[in-house]
C-alpha cells in the first residue's frame, strides 16, 4: 500500500462514547476525581442536548444532558435511565461503508450521510443490527 | 513537569468498551462490514465469558459472550438485553485514585485493586455513582 493510500484509508477508530445523564455537573464530578479534566462544552440546539466532552486519550467521553423533554436523549433517560448511550466510530469513506451495510441488510437509521455536530458527515446504525449498540459512523 | 514524571503520571485513557452479546460471531459480522478486523479471542474461565477484541484505534471494543448461565454477563443479558456493558479506563496510580474516590463517598465494587484479565490490577466503580456507567479502572 502506498503512503498516499495509507493516509486516506485506515481502520475505523473510536471517536467518542455518548453517555446520557440527567446532570452534567453531577456526572462530571466522579470523572474529575478519576483525573479526567472537562474539555469543550456546547449546546446542540436541533438535538435538544447540552454536551460536555471529557478527553480520555485519543477518544472522548461525551456527557449528554437533554435541554428539553422531547429530545431523543430525554426519551432514552425516561426508558433506560442514565448510562451508556452510543459509540461513534470514524471511518475513512462513510458512503462506501453505508453501501456495504445496506448490501448486508443491516438496519440503518440514516441511509445517507447527514451533517452532524461540528459539521461532520455522520450516519447512525440501528441497535437491532449491532448487538444492541447504537453506532454513529463519522466521516474522518 | 519533568520528562520523568510525565512518563509516569498522565491523564486517564480509554482502554476498551465492553459489549454484552449473545453470540460473538453474529455481533462481529457488522463490525467487520464497517471495516474492523477481529483481534485476540480468549476465554476467561473464572468470569464465565468468552472475549473477542476488536481494535478501534488506540482503544478496543470487547465483545463479551457468557460461557455459562451464572456468569455476571449472562445476568446482564437477561435483565437488559444485548448492549454496552462497561468502559475501562487506564490510570497511572490505581490505589491513589481509589482512595480519592472513597474520600468522595463514591460507591466502589472493589475497594482494593484486584487481578483482572491479562494480569492487570483492576477495580470496578458502581454505576450508581457514575451516571449509570459501570467503570473498570486499570493500572497502566
Amino acid at each position: 500500500m502506498s503512503a498516499h493510500s495509507d493516509l486516506n484509508t485506515h481502520s475505523p477508530r473510536l471517536d467518542h462514547i455518548g453517555i446520557a445523564v440527567r446532570s452534567i455537573e453531577a456526572a462530571a464530578e466522579v470523572y474529575r476525581t478519576i483525573g479526567i479534566e472537562p474539555g469543550a462544552r456546547e449546546i446542540v440546539i436541533n438535538q435538544g442536548i447540552e454536551i460536555q466532552m471529557l478527553p480520555v486519550g485519543e477518544a472522548r467521553l461525551e456527557l449528554l444532558q437533554p435541554t428539553r423533554d422531547d429530545s431523543p436523549v430525554a426519551s432514552f433517560l425516561e426508558k433506560r435511565g442514565e448510562g451508556l448511550h452510543h459509540i461513534a466510530l470514524k471511518v475513512s469513506d462513510l458512503k462506501s461503508v453505508l453501501s456495504k451495510l445496506k448490501a448486508d441488510k443491516i438496519h440503518l437509521i440514516d441511509e445517507e450521510p447527514r451533517i452532524g455536530a461540528g459539521g461532520h458527515l455522520i450516519a447512525f446504525i440501528h441497535p437491532r443490527s449491532t448487538g444492541g449498540v447504537l453506532i454513529e459512523l463519522m466521516e474522518d
